[in-house]
């Protein structure tokens, strides 16, 4: 095991629980687990997961349910802890009483999953999970509150990860607002993740497989979600909300000057928000998940920034005055950015022993102009730590 | 006026020509100008341009249509030359034969703008201009090449603007190949920018004005229809084509060591391109017209990295090795990068003399991490008189 320093702490890793793959098994509608004769003859199981996807989806296996492929993938890139989340796209497709009784029981399963696997220390287990709310249309204040507070008894469990639909308004919801309450009340880490990107017509008509939607699509949808959030005023309302963005952020961190100039031209949306856009970025946790060393830079440099427009409608001159130190703000930046894999995702489709998504993602956070170890060791593990309690 | 080396060229700036102006007010659709009595009493012009636009539209006046308005704003705020395109959404909307009987005289119209306004020296006027396309369904190759044709023989021409609809059917239409040929041959540079956004579902019930379509959409537009053209090989084909992206590229360089891992696991696709994804971002031009140091700067990053993806498949390593020089590479970038407004949209709400979004993207400039003088005054305008070869 590394020292306590210098672990490796994977925020973005993906489970379909037995549990959870079973129900996709017995589904004739996407999403869903089917099996079929593959070109070479033998029998596979294929999983569709997003709408409009090629008919064929994608091979699934142990990688997806099993523990045992979850800890060698881990041991194999080394991996000290992981904090798993179901994938999409979660309970949205089901009724309201189903989707409460299946979060309730998969929750149990995660909790079980983490507690009963290996520990480094015996303060300090391998496996952490976010939990499942039943966030689907006609679903209860009562059952998502009820739900938050399951999540909250049971100890390995350190948040939820939730999509972008709500209840099916989004998450601007006023219907929402005693679920922010009960999740920021419990100390929960809300980890959000997309599934349904843009409208599919955006991509037109050529064959471009998962491309556009998984590269572009993904990260917008994330981008729109958050900033929906912020437009509605939730992190001025519930200010110790910790909300970890996948993918970065998306596009979040690129569009936020822009988005604070579309805000300040607008006199009604103004007068809402009490800081401006780019502030609320310094509020929010980020996934490391983007591949390449100056997105991560960049990210970090707008996180840090963002205590500078703590006022409302504060001119670019804040940040960027001549002769501030770029660096500072990129070094306090990172300490909202947690190291991820998006395993059992991007799996290599060489021989390769290494995962080149997961070697990728590593490299780039080596790679930052003006992070120092401290930053980088603090990105790979000791954030994570420090966010989810871990070991303490 | 400034030394040349000193110059403040404005490459995004717009105007809708009288022709123009006059054809929307007699349209009873959108894009549409109409006169209302406003809730002070007076009778007001205004412009419907968006689709689902909030039903009374934007102020409209002198602004958009008088040269001299355009040479108020201009001085001002010290801005020597300005490269002026007609706004969205251009000729989307019309009939083939309509659309291109208007380009080609809004085409002599714009010439004229330029060619009877001032010069700062014989050689150097302070308007230039981007012409129109007939680009809509139906249009005839010979019609689309034929303009470029035209536009060419006007010197005071320096490219085409063009939305990202192309023939209806996006800009990665085979049928474009022609015109593709035919802009990279006569040297015009391609304006890419937004007008349609994306799926208005995606902003949600909440009252926010243009804030959402105007904040993320249009960005969200320019990425899509990048990365479109850069899947569909155009770059690998038309190495020598010059494409100016509006908004910085919209969330283009954030995304794109993600569009990178993407490509690179969907052997389909990746055997199509030449080079990483990264790499074509290396051959773009940005405009610097978001709003943020750290935006600018981020996005010099992504341009002055460009080089070291040049094969298929690289590693991010390549770019973010340990000890490698950030700083040199953002220098490099840079060069890509040319100063912006936006005139007239996002004009000042307040009384204020000068415009804040122009003030912003100015101070932006000024204060990017890294840039030194030269640089900035390299964004500031000589990038844009090299690109468009003014006053040689």
């Amino acid at each position: 095991m590394s020292p306590a320093s210098r672990l490796l702490v994977d925020i973005h890793t993906h489970v379909y629980l037995p549990r959870y793959a079973a129900f996709l098994r017995s589904r004739a509608a996407v999403p869903r687990i089917f099996t079929r004769t593959s070109p070479e003859g033998r029998q596979e199981e294929r999983l569709l997961i997003l709408d409009d996807e090629p008919s064929s989806g994608r091979p699934i296996g142990a990688q997806y349910w099993d523990r045992d492929e979850k800890l060698k993938f881990m041991d194999l890139h080394g991996i000290d802890v992981s904090v798993v989340s179901s994938a999409n796209p979660w309970l949205d497709f089901l009724p309201a009483p189903t989707a409460h009784k299946l979060a309730g029981e998969l929750n149990d399963d995660l909790e079980t999953y983490c507690s009963t696997g290996p520990a480094l220390t015996p303060s300090l287990k391998r496996l952490y999970g976010f939990g499942l709310l039943p966030l689907v249309p006609e679903a209860s204040t009562e059952s998502l509150v009820s739900t938050v507070e399951q999540i909250a008894t049971l100890p390995h469990l350190k948040g939820v990860i939730m999509g972008t639909r709500g209840l099916g308004k989004g998450l601007d919801d006023d219907a929402l607002e005693p679920v922010w309450a009960a999740i920021e009340k419990a100390g929960l880490v809300v980890f959000l993740h997309p599934h349904y990107g843009v409208d599919k017509h955006a991509w037109g008509e050529k064959e471009n497989g998962h491309v556009l939607p998984l590269a572009l699509g993904f990260p917008f949808e994330t981008t729109i979600a958050t900033t929906r959030l912020i437009l509605s005023g939730v992190f001025d309302r519930y200010p110790n909300l910790r909300l970890l963005l996948a993918h970065s952020g998306g596009a979040l961190p690129q569009l936020s000057s822009r988005l604070a100039s579309c805000i300040d031209h607008d006199p009604l949306v103004a007068s809402r928000l009490a800081h401006d856009a780019r502030y609320y970025l310094g509020k929010l946790y980020f996934d490391a998940v983007a591949y390449g060393s100056e997105e991560l830079g960049f990210v970090s440099d707008a996180i840090g920034r963002a205590d500078l427009y703590a006022r409302a409608g504060t001119s670019a001159a804040a940040s960027g005055a001549k002769g501030a130190d770029g660096g500072e703000k990129r070094r306090v930046g990172s300490g909202r950015m947690l190291f991820g894999t998006d395993h059992p995702f991007f799996p290599p489709l060489g021989a390769q022993e290494k995962w080149k998504s997961v070697v990728e993602n590593l490299e780039a956070i080596d790679g930052v102009w003006g992070w120092t170890e401290a930053e980088k060791d603090a990105v790979r593990g000791g954030n994570a730590i420090s966010l989810f309690s871990l070991g303490s």
